[in-house]
């Protein structure tokens, strides 16, 4: 990889996440922007606002994603750049926007040098990825990548009801399906990393090489309610008792499988009727699992599948409630990101995102790739989400530096 | 004891039972009646009009207890009959109106005999027992027994915001505190065992010895919540994983004790914040025990108190919701009531009894002792709930048959 010597500005970089955290700002100094409220339009009208003035032209699309391009010396697919810029409420600074940000940085250092780039450039806002206030998330760039129905994601309501249709007429922000993004020459998403691993390692460049797959069960014990005080021992039924054996048999197993990077989480647990002095009737709880390598998790849905479903008197119910196999991105990509990186003397490390990401649905018609930042102490989605602003600077002179090598 | 050869009319009894369920009576064949709603009041002027019928005279005090007495030839503290005519939602047909209707029986068989007893007999039919409506449960008698503080109970609110006090008001059962009972020969409550045991042992009549006694305590486990995705298993502080291992401790622990006759249960478990892709920060349980030993409680809370305090990084917060000691009936009376059903061939056990019954804090001013029926399936607190009449039958047999030995 030839060096190309161009850095971005660090300081502008700086000041453009604390200008974009302004809106929806909370007081412990995170940010609430949920998508399509009133706080979100303010923002897109803001990011519209700095790319036309950069002389880019912004279309929308019909699920409102947003499309900022320079121009290229030959028309021919774009480099596309971008992440999303709603928030979850109490979210943090960094989460999304840095990725549509780490886009206009990139613009605004070409212009800084009055480089025009041989092929476009178009920075993206992808609509709704938290899901935090219509759910699913990633809901535009599953309808884009063809996972998701459009008229389902339209109809999805929020908390008071509206529909996700409705909030999109009301934004303004209700274009063209023609405008929709179909073919580039690359998709690129600078990220925060959400989990503690890079800190640990004291890496400040993560290449993603995937985002790994995931399964997610449900699982329902049935027993008997009873009075706590007038039902011995041994003529009871208790589902909590009977899940919180399985809970246990299940962890043992899963820890016996001995895979170092596999993940587990048993995140909702309810009891029924949830009453101190009633035996519980139900215990419903869900188990998810991620890992990129396909077969450690079907050794996962294997033991989940063996469990008794007879313990105790009680019965057990096991439901699949989703999978997702990993979403592998662009080789060749990762390798000119790894590159960029060794050409800056960054540290770095190959590693896999444990969250979802747009990228992991623009993949299936883009070629896609992540770049990570750390995350201090692994927090996000929280008002204490932290990335040193030099690891953000870091993070899009290897973007940068990618772009430039993809417009060699 | 001396034969009486007195029965009650068991006909006329499975009459009455079922016209009192016909208030409030449910599809299911259960019964919702909530204290002081419109349905008690109905219930309350039936049973009012009964025992004016009798010629009974009614009274009401400032809790809206009812006591309706049949004069004796002496001026002399009365033999107080009875328990409560409210339900829990959805509830049965026995529960607590079985031991009012019971007193109606035997006051109703004296006068088909044309007896007039030596002293009183009063039927009290205490008010809120179920605290279903408005908590606590056993209202009236605890304020009556000076456990709770009236004032306290007056501005518990139901969950449409309507307190205890307008209730009473609206209910037209606001009497005078004058009328409270303050002496007794003694107070006799029937009731259905509300547990499995009389049934697999196949007796009619359980002598009840005791309401035992009983610790609650809540167990709060903190960690750190998470991303489900991104976080390794061991930089993970699962208040989840942390309560499950704790609950398996304790429950290896308490089973080792050995009690045959200790019940413990854990009814109530929530995770926060419950979102199956995150990793849970709290966890908080309650644990109750039941025992009529009071060192064997104690055993139990050493168990309780004894529990680590931080495990796998989260910490563990120990707080007890409140205890209550056994309350022993009396013995002279429980030994009449055993002599009752010897008299009578009916086969019998001596018993505690786990759940509380207004009997428990009239005992802390009233000579007390509870009789017990058997309970179909152990079912109570729910439409199924079922006693066999000849059952109740026996029962108020018993009753009657102490009375008359009280009497003499």
């Amino acid at each position: 990889m030839q060096q190309h010597n161009l850095l971005i500005n660090g300081k502008r970089l700086q000041e453009t996440i604390e200008t974009f955290a302004d809106f929806g700002r909370t007081a412990n100094n995170g940010v609430t922007r949920l998508s399509l409220t009133e706080m979100d339009v303010q923002v897109r009208n803001y990011f519209k606002a700095c790319c036309e003035e950069l002389g880019l032209v912004v279309t929308v699309d019909d699920m409102g994603c947003m499309y900022a391009t320079l121009e290229g010396l030959e028309k021919k697919p774009a480099i596309v750049i971008g992440s999303h810029l709603d928030t979850v409420r109490k979210g943090g600074r960094f989460d999304g926007v840095l990725g549509v940000i780490a886009g206009l940085e990139v613009v605004r250092t070409l212009i800084d040098h009055q480089i025009t780039p041989k092929i476009p450039i178009t920075i993206v806002n992808f609509t709704n990825e938290e899901g935090a206030r219509f759910e699913p998330s990633m809901m535009a760039s599953g309808v884009l990548s063809g996972k998701f129905d459009k008229a389902a994601m339209l109809s999805k309501r929020d908390s008071a009801g509206i529909t996700f249709e409705e909030a999109l007429k009301t934004s303004g922000f209700n274009g063209d399906a023609n405008n929709r993004i179909a073919e580039a020459t690359a998709y690129l998403e600078l990220h925060i990393e959400q989990g503690p691993i890079m800190e640990k390692e004291n890496k400040s460049i993560g290449v993603v090489d995937c985002v790994v797959g995931m399964i997610c069960y449900e699982i329902e014990v049935t027993g008997e309610s009873n009075h706590a005080g007038t039902t011995p021992m041994d003529f009871r039924k208790d589902a909590f008792f009977t899940a919180n054996d399985l809970v246990i048999d299940l962890r043992h197993k899963l820890d016996a499988l001995g895979h170092k990077d596999l993940v587990y989480t048993m995140g909702r647990f309810n009891v029924l009727p949830n009453i101190h002095t009633v035996i519980p009737n139900k215990a419903i709880f869900t188990i998810e699992a991620r890992h990129k390598d396909g077969e450690i998790i079907q050794d996962v849905e294997r033991l989940i599948q063996g469990l008794d479903r007879s313990i105790r008197g009680c019965d057990v119910q096991i439901c699949k409630l989703w999978d997702r196999d990993t979403v592998w991105f662009d080789a060749s990509i990762c390798d000119r990101i790894e590159q960029a990186a060794q050409s800056l003397n960054y540290s770095n490390l190959r590693m896999v995102s444990g969250a979802g990401h747009d990228a992991q649905f623009v993949a299936s018609f883009l070629p896609s790739a992540m770049i990570f930042v750390p995350s201090v102490q692994g927090k996000s989605h929280c008002e204490e989400e932290f990335t040193p602003y030099e690891d953000c600077e870091k993070g899009v002179n290897v973007l940068l530096t990618t772009v430039l090598s993809l417009l060699e």
